[in-house]
């Protein structure tokens, strides 16, 4: 919630009487040719009026009518592992923040101080996901764009979490598993294929391809800022 | 984040337009004392005023100079089980929404979708406390006042939790045991009197009482209103 300051009314007050002064004055020279009376009429009307204007606004501050509160949306970025889902993520929250918009960005690392991941087979990654869809909702039905950066590799999950947001975007970051393997320099990939790790979407447990999402980005062929521009302008629409 | 919209405008400036025009036809009036002059100046001016402020005011909802956001507070419930922290919470929430506030109500069970509790181990509770007070501490940097009904008996994590806040208010509903034992109808008491439960505060597990909570309240003297009150009254200093 933001409230009008007294400075801002102050500031505002002078430049209006500013504009509104010299108008005044124009006008009464216009019609009766005396510069003198003209000027006297307009310094009488700066002061009555700087008072006048100064009191309607602080009426106006406190009358909500015509404020109408920006909907949030829910940005979901699902893909594989090494997609480019969180640099995105990142780029786009900035975007959002300049415009002054409310935004909470998600993924697993800071999400993980309020609820830890209980594993990765098909059931422990599911009710993860449900835990942060609780949580998306929860900042949304609050006015704040969030902007989710998950894997969350099963169709089903997905749409439970859509269905609990009011502005549901599924954005699916659809970069090829090859380009994501290339990718990777931490040696996760390998180690899936080497069957070190379990559960590794794409290498030994499914990653079900979104079948409706409102956007789909390959960051083989596009950078993560002209990514995030795209979900950007898809929002813009229905911010303005 | 709320915009203005251009009704608002429209209303808002036909409403300055009323008081402003009044006054210069007025003052015209008054220096050269021919109404048919004044009359005419007052019509013109209401036409060309009228587009030259709908225009600054439409330039001023896009300046953010002077406006201030309100800081919100974690307010903190902590008592025995029937003291009548979540009574209170409720209706403190619905007074910080009747004055255009955003707030979140949370206790065990809104909370419980997003993290279940693991436990009533004095390690478990503090767990679940210390999660209760990163998510309180989320919807307060987003501007979001949180109101937190929680038994929280550990002094320990309710200094963790003050710790992560900007603005915490530690509410100590401090109505003694034995009236809380009457109130319960549940038989929780019962139950933990006769071994039944364990790890129940105030029987057979320790509750710490707060050392410098910022308010105490015992409701075995207040209502739950006078309670709520007494909360709103504290907050309403800061928020002005």
């Amino acid at each position: 919630m933001y409230k009008e300051t007294k400075t801002r009314t102050i500031v505002k007050t002078i430049s209006w009487r500013f504009w509104a002064t010299i108008t005044t004055t124009a006008l009464v020279f216009l019609f009766i040719g005396e510069p003198e009376v003209a000027l006297s009429i307009g310094a009488i009307e700066v002061f009555l009026k700087l008072i006048i204007y100064f009191f309607h606004e602080r009426a106006w501050a406190k009358i909500k009518f015509g404020k109408s509160e920006i909907e949030p949306f829910v940005v979901w970025l699902t893909g594989l592992s090494r997609a480019g889902k969180s640099e995105i993520g990142k780029i786009l929250t900035q975007k959002l923040k300049e415009i002054d918009l409310k935004v909470q960005y998600l993924d697993g690392h800071n999400v993980r101080k309020i609820f830890s991941e209980t594993g990765f087979t098909k059931g422990a990654v599911n009710e993860h996901i449900k835990r942060v869809g609780h949580l998306a909702s929860i900042l949304e039905k609050q006015g704040i764009f969030v902007i989710a950066s998950f894997l969350s590799p099963y169709e089903e999950t997905r749409k439970f979490v859509r269905e609990l947001s009011n502005n549901f975007v599924e954005v699916f970051v659809s970069t090829p598993l090859e380009v994501c393997k290339e990718r990777d320099k931490s040696g996760l990939y390998e180690k899936a294929i080497e069957g070190k790790i379990q559960n590794f979407p794409g290498i030994n447990s499914p990653y079900e391809q979104p079948k409706n999402p409102e956007i789909i980005i390959d960051t083989s062929n596009a950078s993560y800022e002209k990514a995030a521009q795209e979900i950007f302008s898809y929002l813009h629409k229905f911010i303005k």
